[in-house]
């Protein structure tokens, strides 16, 4: 018997990797003079990983490492000015509206009167909870859980903070790595809704046979779930 | 009888403001060719304040409110040399130790043997994390609630969520404005321990005659309420 339908926000309620790689884009055309993409979205790459342990996940961050390395890529050429407009990508992807995917406030409102839902989300605390009241969607969900990582240990923690049996616990989300292999190692349920981009960093191989449901959109979910 | 003893964490626990105050004086001796330090210290204040709503609390976005001020305070003049000591002004914070203040290893271990133990700090998720594992203190509080801000709303929902009775709760840290005056509010007590810095946007008039204690240092915790 599924109770508690927990839910990750980022890709799989509303648009973000593509607020990411339109910024990227902008970046791009700032260093194009210098180097070709290929080579600046390495870097920035690298630079990322590099700084994870310092910054975490989030738009303030990323921010941060676009300055890095566009100083590292001109060798602090870049001036002022180049630096200002960095500066001025991550505040606009932060002012950037919340867009919910198609279908997602619809099927939200119809499972919040069957289950209980929760949002279970990793990144900044402040972003997160921004997004959250800009979507609109917030009302849908008794508990809303904003995590620095989402791993086999964060969920274990979860399920006992608000004590929840794992075997009725459903993990919904875009992410293999961080919203189903974990639950699933739990002894959870999860169900994959991939979005079109995936980050670099969350793209792990997906076990053979993929042993979790797979859907074309979250307007499937409610079918899945009455066939359980 | 008090159950819950609930902590602040920066410049509660642990050193913090002095982190940021010698941040900015390496940030003014980087600017002092082009302004006096007092212009340079409001036009940083008035960067953090404009950019409070997109940034929330925390050295990343306190950095870049640096380097932002920066470009500001040079007319875009400073260089991708410049830039860069800034960027790294942000990271040297991020990687400083986590220096508890005197007693509060002692007083904590002692009080974790009578009370419920809580940790309510205010910031960046991750940032607040790393600072708790670094401080060795973590083991002590059987609650962790990192906040995005914390007025009445905050701690109303704190105690609802943990199940707990405002007449049972004391919240003990060094800010009148997140720490105390919202928790009276809703009928808990308060304790206020002072830190010798006060980030400008804390400082509030304290109310007539205070109604609070106030210690000088954490090590008077358990004589306090020992008294109650």
């Amino acid at each position: 018997m599924i109770r508690t339908l927990a839910f990750d926000a980022d890709d799989t309620l509303w648009h973000n990797e593509t607020h990411y790689a339109e910024t990227q884009e902008a970046f791009r055309a700032l260093l194009r003079q210098y180097h070709d993409d290929a080579w600046i979205d390495e870097r920035l790459h690298a630079t990322e990983m590099r700084n994870l342990s310092h910054y975490g996940y989030g738009i303030k961050g990323f921010t941060l490492s676009m300055i890095e390395t566009a100083l590292e890529l001109t060798e602090d050429r870049l001036d002022g000015v180049g630096i200002r407009q960095v500066v001025e990508l991550g505040k606009a992807m932060l002012a950037k509206p919340v867009e919910p995917l198609p279908g997602v406030a619809e099927v939200l409102r119809q499972l919040a009167g069957t289950h209980d839902l929760m949002l279970i989300t990793k990144g900044d605390l402040f972003d997160q909870e921004t997004k959250l009241v800009k979507s609109g969607l917030g009302g849908h969900f008794s508990k809303v859980e904003i995590v620095s990582e989402k791993d086999e240990a964060t969920y274990a923690a979860i399920l006992e903070r608000h004590g929840l049996a794992s075997e009725s616990f459903v993990m919904v989300g875009n992410s293999v790595k961080s919203d189903i292999l974990p639950v699933l190692a739990l002894g959870g349920r999860a169900v994959h809704i991939p979005y079109h981009l995936t980050w670099a960093h969350e793209v792990v191989a997906s076990p053979e046979g993929a042993p979790f449901p797979v859907l074309g959109s979250i307007q499937e979910l409610p079918n899945l779930l009455a066939s359980w």
